[in-house]
């Protein structure tokens, strides 16, 4: 094969390709497929969150993974937000760039490159981590003090996830005293999320879930408290979960993401009555083919919406349904009789699961009524390091 | 809300983020997660549709969507193929710029800010596109006479993939009749791709399936020629199929994508003996936690592998199955008995489905043996309009 081949990374597109949408555009001349973003519902939902939080004492620390997008975590903060949490360094580097101060890295970070950047954006802002592993926790120490800075540390329980944190109170004791003889980290307290319950459609054993969580919460927070071991934060719990976790009385802190958006696997949930979210953020798209009278081809697909938990679901169309997607496709189905959909015209789709979506575009377009008001970058998107 | 808040679009992150890869770095020492591409499999796998296609006489026109990869592109027309297919116009647009200049926009164009595009892109490169609607069809000639372009107009068929294409003969003379009477389009001939049977997975179903969609198109073919209406171009088929489409005798060009890469969903397919491709794109994957014997947690999910196919498979460890993928985690489950695997290692993963997976990465790292050679800019990722 021949080495010489290489095509020019900087080369800029000839010719130019014209922004999506423009402040002051109408939202229905925003060229799709674009994500967009209804800033009063979206508005309203930040302010039903932070307003739960604060009548129960409890921080609000918005998951930056649902939407890596600084604009977004700025309104948060703006709004009574403790900071935001990230799930990757490299992500956090983007909003310590945009002007988050305060970061809680809600995983665990091993390997050389992330430790090394990890402990120099500590120099630039107050970093806290996960950890829960001795060997991990030991190799986290030693990037700090080769850059002599700090991070606060919590030891991640597993609190019926099966996925990352300790087993036992033992361990989270053992890993906790490991910590405070370490230089360059300090103990700040224990993680507690469990994603596989914020999901539970039904009101009642979703709260009963959370409940349960929180009493296992509880258990390891007596065995540190047995040791000597005071936590000054215990973060945890999800959109799902968050009206039911903010009650409970053992978290300091919560760290919902999608509720700034409700896309259509939490918008599935039963919500009772307690608490009210509403859809703010939408997938334009534009009919692009109309074979039959019963079937609609919008123009976007998996590469504009991830599609794991189901195809999106149609807004504003009682009489359509999204039957299948495909890369580049997606495929309406009408109910017979119902007027065919017009060659060119708009459909609104609600993404099925908000965190992958964001980090499909490069940008999301925030409208009002009708109106575009701004374009906002999604400047971590990609960043998965 | 504040509207003074705003994010830096330009910021540049503090610190740098050190690239993943460089030229020379031994694959274990890429950071993670990273896509990364085994040159050895992809050049044969690049030679072995060449050489069919050839034995048949049939053109070879790649499809762009699968990789979004200028350098991919340039490696599949240094060996012969005719030039590529996209699926979107921004997409063509990326791939002119890097020198491609024979370019099948093989899906509907729809919306005044993609004609237009598509009418300058004209003045570029050899552009043809698909059709299936006189509206359209009409909106396209006149974008073209504004820009005083050309393209070369394919009728789409719909033979029985039930997404777009005309549904009958008189329908498919009627439109290509429309192509002769407007100005600056040029009836080239049809396309006629069946993507729903591209994974049917026993060889012999998908030989008859492949079989029964070339004897559709030929009563299209005859039907035009009935009419008067020569087709230059009958371009179709896919990986799945391309094997048995370059013996029926109805296509002059077939359109695979995925072949180069062979994901997990190709992997799966019944290949009798007749074609062998080789896995050549994988996720690079680090432990990041191991709390328990059989469990490891990976550091990559759903932000850098689509899994609406499937979690991703396990490359060259027998002993360990991917049980669940999130948004940025991936649960291995390891057979009892088997050693644990070490924290800060390495996994190889396939993805299940590479178009929407090469679309989530900035770059894909090419590595021969276990030395990177390469890192090629995916520069159309994210361009969907």
């Amino acid at each position: 094969m021949n080495n010489v081949i290489s095509a020019d990374a900087n080369a800029v597109c000839v010719p130019a390709i014209a922004p999506a949408a423009r402040p002051g555009d109408r939202l229905d001349q925003v060229d799709t497929p674009s994500l967009v973003l209804d800033l009063d519902a979206f508005e309203e939902n930040l302010r039903t969150m932070q307003v739960l939080a604060e009548r129960h004492g409890v921080a609000l620390r918005p998951h930056a993974k649902a939407h890596r997008c600084p604009d977004i975590a700025l309104r948060q903060i703006a709004l009574g937000a403790q900071g935001v949490c990230c799930q990757k360094v490299t992500e956090a580097a983007c909003f310590v760039s945009a002007g988050v101060r305060d970061i809680h890295i809600s995983n665990e970070i091993v390997g050389p490159a992330k430790l090394d950047l990890l402990a120099r954006l500590a120099a630039h802002a107050n970093i806290t981590v996960c950890v829960d592993n001795l060997r991990a926790l030991h190799g986290l120490s030693e990037a700090l003090v080769r850059h002599n800075s700090t991070v606060g540390v919590l030891v991640e329980l597993d609190i019926g996830q099966k996925r990352c944190g300790v087993q036992t109170p033992q361990e989270a004791i053992a890993l906790a005293q490991a910590v405070q003889q370490l230089p360059q980290v300090r103990f700040d307290g224990i993680q507690a999320y469990h994603g596989g319950i914020q999901h539970k459609r039904a009101h009642d054993r979703r709260r009963e879930a959370a409940e349960k969580a929180a009493r296992r919460i509880r258990r390891y927070l007596d065995a540190l408290a047995g040791a000597g071991l005071d936590c000054r934060v215990v973060t945890g719990g999800g959109t799902g979960t968050a009206m039911f976790d903010v009650a409970t009385g053992v978290y300091t802190e919560i760290q919902p993401g999608s509720y700034a958006f409700m896309d259509n696997d939490y918008g599935r949930l039963d919500w009772g009555d307690a608490l009210e979210f509403r859809h703010s953020l939408f997938l334009l798209g534009t009919v692009m083919s109309t074979p039959t009278p019963q079937r609609a081809v919008v123009d976007l697909g998996l590469k504009s919406t991830s599609a794991e938990s189901g195809a999106p679901r149609v807004f504003g169309m009682p009489h359509v349904t999204c039957v299948a997607i495909h890369d580049e496709h997606t495929m309406l189905e009408l109910k017979e009789g119902a007027d065919r959909l017009a060659l060119g015209s708009q459909v609104r789709l609600i993404p099925g699961h908000c965190d992958p979506t964001f980090n499909l575009h490069d940008e999301v377009v925030a409208f009002r009524g009708r109106t575009v008001e701004a374009v906002w970058p999604i400047s971590a998107r990609g960043l998965s390091r």
